[in-house]
């Protein structure tokens, strides 16, 4: 039987808990109810140590059955074709998942990482501020009229989405309603709630064996 | 028989042309052998007046025959479903296509890009040069190991990232000679080169349409 591993860091400092992308590929597992399990690779030397399995020293990777996929968005599209869970079968329903699940990667994430990065660096009011808010602003207007955004139901995109949108700091920049009633649906899902709920223990537990190794 | 469309703007100013995304999808459907007409909306009010097709008032959007992608990264993924010149068939090969097209969209673009718009902006040296030199020096490991991303061939992952990198700040920014040759080797198929020429010669014919209008 072919097995699934998620590939993340051995330990994180508390500030990006609950973040470290390897949350999107466990929650998809788990609203697909697809089998998987856990490994990692150290976060001390992660600039190079993995550089052979993830060229940008990030996490996650995923191997599924020796087929090896970095980049959580290329993982999660992996993931999203072995279940209908996350992406309808039919053309139109999977093209339009498809669509957003870029449009999460390369015209919302491209604004708002950047953005909370120059932030987190010192830059509280950087340069990408304006360009940020007409982006969310013109996500607002879509999230206004449905739900979810593809295919009437939710999908891997609205995965994505909702956990690029899920940063506070992201969040506090501007009164949205419809994207924070978004954002508010998509993560009281049981599966991300699980998904992240794992993550911290799984970093938490690698805190005793930090302090037992001291 | 079912009609592919790619739509764009009318026009542009100078600035942009030879760099709007429809270029990626010309590119893909020369590559990939397929038949295709261009249509266009306004770039006048553009922020506003075709926010049904794309909600951030991109371009370009793809219509295959009634089946409609906005994204350009959909787009292609979308056109290299189509074609194995764009993408291999095996699992393996697709997989990893995948990948370094997700890694163009999110790892690269998500820094060059933000690190372009602060230049322009005015701010010549910003706070993402660091982060952006980094993953560049990255990027210059992978290429001076092997000539393409993907499958040992030119895949959709190359027209991509090649797309990415030739800007030419960007390029300026470091001395990276394999990623140097690298957009040279890609930037050199017929390909990309008539893709290229045509979208110069629409916005140029829209030049004279406004002059003969004026």
């Amino acid at each position: 039987m072919s097995e699934l591993i998620i590939w993340t860091y051995d330990w994180v400092p508390e500030g990006p808990r609950g973040s470290v992308r390897d949350l999107r590929l466990r929650w998809a597992c788990e609203e697909a109810g697809l089998a998987y399990s856990v490994r990692t690779v150290p976060f001390d030397g992660r600039e190079t140590n993995h550089l052979a399995r993830q060229p940008f020293g990030q996490v996650p990777f995923l191997d599924d059955g020796g087929l090896k996929i970095f980049e959580s968005g290329a993982g999660l599209l992996h993931l999203a074709r072995k279940s209908g869970r996350l992406m309808p079968r039919d053309p139109a329903g999977e093209a339009e998942t498809v669509q957003w699940v870029i449009a999460a990667l390369n015209s919302i994430e491209m604004v708002t990482v950047p953005w909370w990065f120059l932030r987190i660096s010192g830059e509280k009011d950087n340069g990408l501020a304006g360009w940020m808010a007409s982006r969310l602003d013109q996500l607002e207007k879509v999230l206004g009229e449905r739900d979810w955004l593809a295919a009437g139901r939710f999908t891997a995109a609205d995965l994505l989405m909702a956990d690029a949108l899920r940063v506070s700091d992201v969040r506090s920049s501007g009164d949205r309603p419809a994207t924070d009633a978004y954002v508010a649906r998509v993560t009281d899902r049981p599966s991300f709630k699980k998904a992240r709920a794992d993550q911290l223990a799984h970093f938490a537990a690698a805190d005793d064996k930090r302090s037992a190794a001291g």
